[in-house]
């Protein structure tokens, strides 16, 4: 800094500082492509390991951080330790030069239980750009909840009507604000209006769409398109106008189940899932011998109903008598 | 599941996790080895567009998630607006195949100041192993504070006497208890137990030694071997069996002077640094054109006394009229 700069000068400083975000943006993109290519034969012999030890999933979200265990209501974590029996987490559009090897699907596989039919859940999150967003969205994942058993009181039910009720809309009407007249969509606000977030189940993230508005491929295509120009044009030196806000007026949160949902999926892709081991193993250390012969026993539960009576909070020793030791602090990685 | 598992089946599945947790640990190494070849031309370009953009670091660490600026008193942010000058974090070990590429060296520069005379503080961290933990472990840097203007009121060199007194004792005694008789420890538990943790400066950071306690490269290397060896019995399939617990008696967190020092060490490392772009802009962007001509006016302060009255929050905008919009969200990566 020998001389003082002037204002032009702190303004150059900082198309070139968006130039070289780009560059940090490719590097990134390659490793999260090399770091896949690394760990996905582990998470496969991992999967193998794990299909045979009982609860392990169930355990590992028990011990992760609160920022992910924050989310689960005990009725979630019930779910959880009676039929939740995999987790997998893959980059669907790794190798797709449309896609993005930040859109991730997170499937869970539950076995027989009371609270739905379905066997595997699976949501996709895509990485997608608009003019002035980017992030992931999702499409709302139909739940066939068992009857009387809906732990979310409907909002994934509405949350997928919606999203349908919207997709046919624009095909035949293009004007935006529409969307706010659809009786699904007064529907989903009334059904929010009503319901407490502090309540909220896990499973209500199955119906989350978007923290800003669902956006298409197309959508995202355009306006990747855009940002390689504006940038090609900041290389050369041009100058480049701010893009004009042309604020929607809709208020997209109104309808959002899961508000938070992106964030989960990013704690889970980035957290849960490969540091899984840790945290069960850390189940474990908290309840010494005593809680492997507890899995033992819980391991030939498959082929009755005595499922029905396990309490995970048990299965890792919390809320056990008050003789024991106070489970030890969770640990981050360094 | 087909089977119900017994305890010495799933006693096993540990093992084969304990296994490839270990294959998990070298891809990750493997990945910040790549991570670090492909982002170091990047910093570099990025260090040489800051040099001419002033107050860069000391906006980028205001703008900062809660978990890094909740270490900063108003002071420290003094410090930063009106000196420094450079922030640099390096994998100093990452060729090293005894060291680890988890090391990392933070260092600071500054231009001349009233507190203190040092133009570079650099703070190494080295990843080492225990029997019982592994995690970052550092040796206090002594700080040439100018008269009156500790702000660490003596911490920081008491810290330094600490760590030279040990190594002193390393030398000539073999008996480990005896580093609490030291003149430097006593001294050190006193003045930490007169200060309160809610005001610690910041530059305490530069006299953590470690969350657990000091470990020397010839103890991390032992422990290594000892690991290893571990390892290949448990991929023999041999039995092998729980190390003895040897637990200190000493307190070592009665001598540290700032117990989540290898906590920022990871937040600056793998948050702040990667992310200083965003977060500079994002101080920008909260307070529109009218922050560019502020920071043109600051930029010709290099060549007089006039430093002294720069006040960070009026930089970023923080603690103006009343009558601003609110700073805008923070943002996480997503």
């Amino acid at each position: 800094m020998a001389e003082a700069p002037n204002h032009d000068e702190v303004l150059a400083r900082f198309d070139e500082l968006s130039v070289l975000e780009a560059e940090f943006d490719d590097a990134e993109l390659e490793i999260i492509r090399k770091s896949n290519a690394l760990n996905a034969p582990l998470y496969k012999k991992r999967a193998e390991i794990i299909a045979k030890i009982p609860h392990f999933w169930a355990l590992a979200f028990e011990q992760a951080p609160p920022e992910i265990d924050n989310f689960l209501q005990p009725s979630d974590s019930q779910v959880f330790a009676e039929a939740l029996e995999s987790l997998d987490v893959t980059r669907f559009e790794i190798d797709d030069p449309k896609g993005s090897p930040r859109s991730v699907s997170i499937t869970f596989g539950f076995k027989d239980n009371k609270f739905f039919e379905d066997k595997v859940l699976e949501k996709k999150f895509w990485y997608r750009k608009s003019k002035d967003w980017e992030g992931l969205v999702s499409e709302p994942v139909k739940i066939h909840w068992k009857k009387g058993n809906d732990l979310t009181g409907g909002l994934t039910d509405a949350a997928v009507a919606l999203a349908q009720a919207r997709k046919k809309l624009a095909k035949t009407n293009s004007a935006k604000s529409a969307e706010t007249e659809l009786p699904e969509y007064k529907a989903l606000a009334e059904k929010l209006e009503m319901s407490t977030e502090a309540s909220l189940s896990f499973f209500a993230w199955f119906g989350f769409v978007s923290s800003y508005r669902w956006i298409t491929a197309e959508e995202s295509e355009e306006a990747s398109k855009a940002d390689a120009e504006r940038l090609e044009k900041l290389k050369q030196g041009e100058k480049v106008e701010d893009e004009e806000d042309d604020e929607d007026e809709q208020d997209f949160q109104e309808t959002e189940v899961f508000p938070s949902g992106d964030e989960i999926a990013t704690l889970i892709a980035d957290d849960l899932f490969p540091s899984a081991i840790k945290y069960f193993k850390h189940a474990h250390e908290t309840e010494d011998d005593e809680l492997s012969e507890i899995d033992v026993e819980d391991g030939d539960d498959d082929d009755d109903e005595s499922d029905e009576e396990i309490d995970i909070r048990g299965l890792v020793g919390k809320g056990r008598k008050a003789d024991h030791s106070p489970p030890a602090k969770k640990q981050r990685k360094a």
